[in-house]
């Protein structure tokens, strides 16, 4: 039996699965990152953790979805933005000489991408999108029936994708992203600073500083007038990068997660699709599922799965 | 010896190549398409060609590039805009009956992004996007070291990608295409209408039903501040659509056409590179060259040589 292991690597939440290389999990382990500062400590850490999954199975590869750039084969993490201290981790060759098996680096989202690809909403499809839509906006490409990663695995930044020429201050430092406008974090800074008093948006939160994009998805969902206009907009910034995709790429899916998971079908799918369908040529639209991400909770075990596979693909 | 046939089928011009499975021209014809109305007519004056370019070789495929949506494998042109009257004109089927050989067609667009890539700018590189960027703007994408077609052969519609959100009508019919901004036609009309009566550019066409993108080009060159205006424009708009192209495929190349090599470096590329620049991230930008096609004239002969290429391997 060939026995591979998947990490899922995450500022808060790491994941270690023991799978086989159909991607059918045989023991999981989830537990809290609590990265100490110091990146020796944490790959330590992980290998205790990695040792208690692992038993007495011999591995034959090992996959990591981790964040920020890295090198797939070389097995480094140049910058975990969530990790601190994380810069230029040979986390590879430290798995590698600890465990016997060859490892293999993707970045998060995607192998959130292959998640869904391998296991969720793109399942059967040749050509898909997804969006990772949480603190920020990540992104990955399938393309021909596989995970696209472009000149050193640097594609997929949909997130970065300028939706609004000279328009606002991006995390990254750039302007116009669509990040700045749907990722969580930006989300976040301008419901506290614009939500009016007599929003549900402040009423859900209780406190300005404590309101998030939840609660501005569950006021839509309530018709909160504030609520509903901000989820328009949100809307709009999503359709525009979805119109670029669509001319590039011509996908048969594109895949949403998170916050419009959560905004769902009325607040975010269906306005989202009629945004888009006079927007596009009619045979790109016809060929085209917009949809939510499946995996939902379980994606992180399925992103390790995903990245064990890859592993698998690269090294048996 | 494989003998292979590649055809050029455009509007103006069409050119047949009798070539071997590496591209190398044997015989080549170049000749006005002079479209009839009557696609049987047209393709029974395209045979009389081939036969003469055939002779008495023995034929293993033909590679066609037409204009156009088109079935790549069925060999359907559904509509080419340029040759009157066809629709939904089964050219594969003719000339396999005709001359006994499988037929494989490809869009014109991606013809020439794999002729550049096969014998031009393109050449050695792993991802490449190519802007024809003639009356109309194609485009063609290269990723992981072939011609990405996307889902029904429909990708690639780099002239369509909405560079100002609600912006200029296109001839697609949508707003705010590159195309409407940096396309051949689109650039005429607007020169016709606002260049003025003090501007090079209407001295060097004579008359301003007269004016074309050459003359803006030749004028902006002598330095005329009208001309100097417009080619910022354009050299605007077509690095919002490149930035896009960037963070979603992280090319190695992006290989500009017709307009933008008539401009050349100091008009185009080198402004153009100040513009894309600080507009993407460093790694990104590093491994990034925007340059100009580099088949120039040949283009048709390569282009026909590219075609005839994906058919022997399609075929053979």
């Amino acid at each position: 039996m060939t026995s591979l292991i998947g990490i899922d690597l995450g500022g808060t939440k790491t994941v270690i699965v023991l799978t086989q290389p159909d991607g059918s999990i045989r023991r999981a382990e989830r537990f809290s990152t609590d990265p100490s500062g110091d990146p020796k400590k944490d790959l330590q850490n992980l290998a205790t953790r990695l040792g208690d999954v692992i038993g007495d199975e011999h591995i034959q590869a090992i996959g990591v979805a981790a964040p920020g750039p890295l090198h797939p084969e070389q097995g480094i993490v140049f910058n975990a933005p969530n990790l601190p201290g994380w810069q230029c981790v040979e986390i590879g060759a430290y798995l590698q000489t600890t465990f016997g098996a060859p490892v293999y680096l993707e970045n998060d989202a995607n192998a959130a991408a292959l998640a869904e690809w391998h296991f969720g909403a793109g399942r059967g499809s040749n050509n898909m999108a997804l969006l990772t839509m949480s603190t920020g906006v990540g992104g990955g490409l399938i393309l021909n029936g596989s995970l696209y990663r472009g000149q050193r695995c640097s594609a997929g930044e949909l997130g970065h994708l300028p939706v609004e020429w000279n328009g606002d201050l991006c995390g990254c430092g750039q302007r116009g992203c669509l990040e700045a406008y749907v990722g969580g974090a930006s989300l976040r800074r301008r419901l506290q600073s614009l939500t009016p008093d007599a929003s549900a948006v402040l009423a859900l939160a209780g406190d300005r500083g404590a309101i998030t994009p939840e609660h501005l998805v569950r006021a839509a969902h309530d018709g909160d007038a504030f609520a509903l206009e901000e989820m328009q907009r949100f809307v709009e910034y999503l359709g525009r990068a979805i119109v670029h995709l669509v001319f590039a790429f011509a996908p048969e899916r594109v895949v949403l997660g998170t916050i419009a998971c959560a905004a769902g079908e009325s607040l975010c799918f269906a306005p989202l699709r009629d945004l888009v369908r006079p927007r596009v040529w009619p045979h790109l639209w016809e060929q085209l599922s917009i949809l939510p991400a499946a995996l939902g909770r379980s994606l992180p075990e399925k992103s390790a799965a995903a990245v064990a596979k890859s592993a698998a693909e690269k090294f048996l």
